[in-house]
């Protein structure tokens, strides 16, 4: 049985509050004590909001394309509005960096946390040592996927949680290897918490109880082992964008 | 609280078998008695297996081709093995065009189901009449990603259980409309029934209590509407297929 629920009792979050104090106080008054084995998913929001990576609103376009390594793909709506999808700094490909505008003080965007793989395993580290217990925590951001429509919930940072579920040593029920099965259980956990958290309702973090197995060390690898970039991504570029550098590589072969 | 658990006495599925009595017997069976509000989350492969959408597994090169509306990007493993990411006739991107090989009897390969979103609606039906309770039905699929490794479950049916959760009317806590947040509860079901099912254990179907609100009429739109293909998808061809288009424009073009 996998049980997750919302943990009440966290309110705004401004820069430089203590959020493993903020967390651990709202863990230690909730009805259900934290045990071993729990994993918390903390929204990237509250993680940010902590780290004070707030720009100034008008600075929107301009914090894009400083969170940009790499641009992936460009499509403008007949409504004007353009959507860039980029690949960050994280090695995250989303649309806008990830640069946040909803739930943000007023002329604020938020950017996404410096090192969120860092902070997941500052915060599991300051919780496993205030409770005795054996937890991980994920840190979740919403993204797009390609192919689908509407958002998920991804893993973007993770301390001592394992992030895939390794099964390819396994067998199937007829004996034979499940070859090409990884689990992205991170994944799977931050949109499991999505489901509890909802976006409007100011609840940021998630208790999943039942998946202990997952729980480990702290220098477990983090959720940017879940990205891939270079050489193995077949999608580095928008279908249009390759399609005009391969015209204008055609063009100049001549 | 959310709650899920992976439902228990669902033996071998054959060619034939009557899918609803069979999950409906082990409903029965089980401990906890089936709610109003809960949601099922069915793996495809066995609705697939009722179906009897077996071919034999020499044919699986050919099983993939013809379940291929569209070849998306290919990528010949340094191994020689060949990925082909394909659209599928359900409008689907993903390896193999869903032809699976794992925990299928020896000597076949196993195709999706032939229309997902209605197996799913004739399941909920079924169940709702036999218990009489209003549940709904989602079925699974475990797809790759784009940018990301490994897999998650997804949505590809879904009967009387919405799937989008549509929060564009709704506000933040500063009271500002949460714009583009679209978040694609069914998959998130699906990511967090996986969760329970683990793909070696032969539970192949969960139930998701706790989110009853988002069961609804049969006649709700299906996972099809999900997919995301055509004049909005900015990924139609890998950067690979489209460059290679448009060096040969490039080089037709005088």
């Amino acid at each position: 049985m996998l049980q997750i629920w919302a943990l009440a009792g966290i309110g705004e979050v401004s820069a430089d509050d203590d959020l493993a104090q903020l967390i651990g106080d709202a863990l230690a008054a909730a009805d259900v004590p934290v045990a071993d084995g729990d994993i918390l998913v903390v929204t990237s929001k509250i993680v940010s909001k902590a780290e004070g990576r707030f720009v100034v609103a008008d600075d929107r376009e301009d914090a894009i394309t400083r969170e940009t390594v790499r641009v992936v793909a460009t499509r403008t709506a007949p409504s004007g509005h353009t959507t860039r999808i980029v690949e960050n700094r994280l090695g995250i490909v989303s649309a806008a960096a990830g640069v946040d505008a909803s739930n943000t003080p007023e002329g604020t965007v938020l950017l996404l946390p410096e090192d969120p793989d860092a902070s997941a395993r500052a915060l599991a580290a300051a919780l496993r040592d205030r409770f005795g217990v054996r937890l991980g925590v994920l840190v979740s951001d919403t993204l797009g996927r390609a192919w689908r429509d509407g958002q998920t919930d991804h893993a973007i940072g993770a301390g001592g949680v394992h992030v895939f579920e390794d099964l390819r040593g396994e067998v199937d029920a007829q004996g034979r290897p499940l070859v090409v099965t990884l689990p992205c259980v991170a994944d799977e956990l931050c949109a499991a918490a999505d489901l509890v958290k909802r976006k409007a309702t100011g609840m940021p973090v998630a208790v999943v109880r039942g998946r202990g197995d997952l729980v480990g060390d702290l220098d477990l690898p983090g959720a940017r082992s879940i990205v891939r970039t270079g050489e193995r991504d077949m999608f580095r570029l928008g279908a249009d964008e390759a399609y005009a550098e391969g015209y204008a590589a055609g063009r100049a072969a001549r």
